[in-house]
């Protein structure tokens, strides 16, 4: 299969991922453009001839450039798009707490919360057939959050940052991996602030029912 | 219990620990001053009360300042210690791809081939008792650092970063979680090359028995 051409930034992801929303998100922040092309991951769109040549490991996000290059990893693509913003704080130990957090999402908080959320909301499985530590693992994340930001509006420094996006991008959607958010007040509050940064719809007060 | 005062920065880790070591490497590559404080991690050092003030997630690595400041991390201590170093590509794409393969590393990498390697070589697990997709996720992420490494000499452009010092960390002790990296030559040569670079011992000369 011929691979399409493309003339401007291109990002391929599914938007159920909380991970495909992150670089678009900080593409739509800062006002860059870009096609969106959807990639429905439960259908399988990753694992085409076609999208396996522009990302042997099968996985989106992916960015695309019209000069061949590629890049995958939400939090890898979402950092270069957001390279000289207001996203990324000047400061450089801010800049390494903001990694920090970044690469916590990847190890603890994706790995519970959203493996939890698909299995429960994506692939209907029942509370008895999910791993029980996923739920333990997820509170404890939720908990790191909330001390945090008792302390403070967003998760670095004073303003809002790549890591107050990548963290988000799940956060928000906890209650469909059977997470009570308003057991965390500090994040609760804090998913409605950066939803309003972005411009999304206030998905959490889902969780106040 | 009082804690301790410090007069340069400090690295926390346990010493069997690979992303503990990336720091300490990293350190140690680019001539930077510091004090090694060793935490045994199975004996429960990250969990005394003096640990918890200092990082609250009871996690290892962790850097600390005589100023006061301190950062979880593994990949985020490390890009801040070489920040301004040869480690970092001076390119912002070619940085980008070596963030692509830091997000990589702790979301795919680390969870198969370094959780496998503790279970089986410290928790003694017995190959029965080890959840058989470690060995089948190891195996495709070591495939695919064969894929770049028989491409390239190192995971980023033609030059020795960060990317590399975070992928050797666990790659090296890959055999302990019963991997045979003979099976993936460029990745075994790789591992020489990046262990000469850092002035360690040959560790995966014990695969080839």
């Amino acid at each position: 299969m011929a691979l399409r051409e493309i003339t401007q930034l291109t990002l391929y992801g599914d938007s159920i991922s909380g991970n495909c929303m992150k670089p678009k998100w900080t593409a739509d922040f800062i006002g860059l453009s870009y096609e969106w092309v959807e990639i429905d991951i439960l259908k399988g769109d990753t694992k085409t001839e076609e999208f396996l040549v522009l990302n042997p490991t099968g996985q989106v996000p992916l960015a695309r450039w019209p000069d061949g290059r590629v890049l995958p990893q939400s939090n890898a693509i979402m950092l270069y798009l957001a390279e000289g913003s207001d996203l990324i704080p000047s400061d450089s130990f801010q800049r390494a707490q903001m990694d920090a957090w970044l690469f916590w999402e990847q190890y603890t908080h994706e790995p519970s919360i959203a493996v939890r959320r698909f299995l429960k909301y994506y692939l209907q499985h029942s509370e008895g057939e999910i791993d029980p530590s996923l739920m333990s693992k997820g509170r404890r994340a939720l908990g790191v959050m909330e001390m945090q930001l008792t302390a403070a509006d967003w998760l670095v420094g004073d303003a809002f940052t790549c890591a107050d996006i990548a963290l988000v991008a799940y956060t928000r959607l906890a209650h469909e991996g059977g997470f009570d958010l308003s057991e965390f007040p500090a994040v609760h509050s804090w998913v409605g602030r950066v939803e309003r940064e972005l411009g999304l719809e206030t998905l959490h007060e889902v969780t106040d029912v």
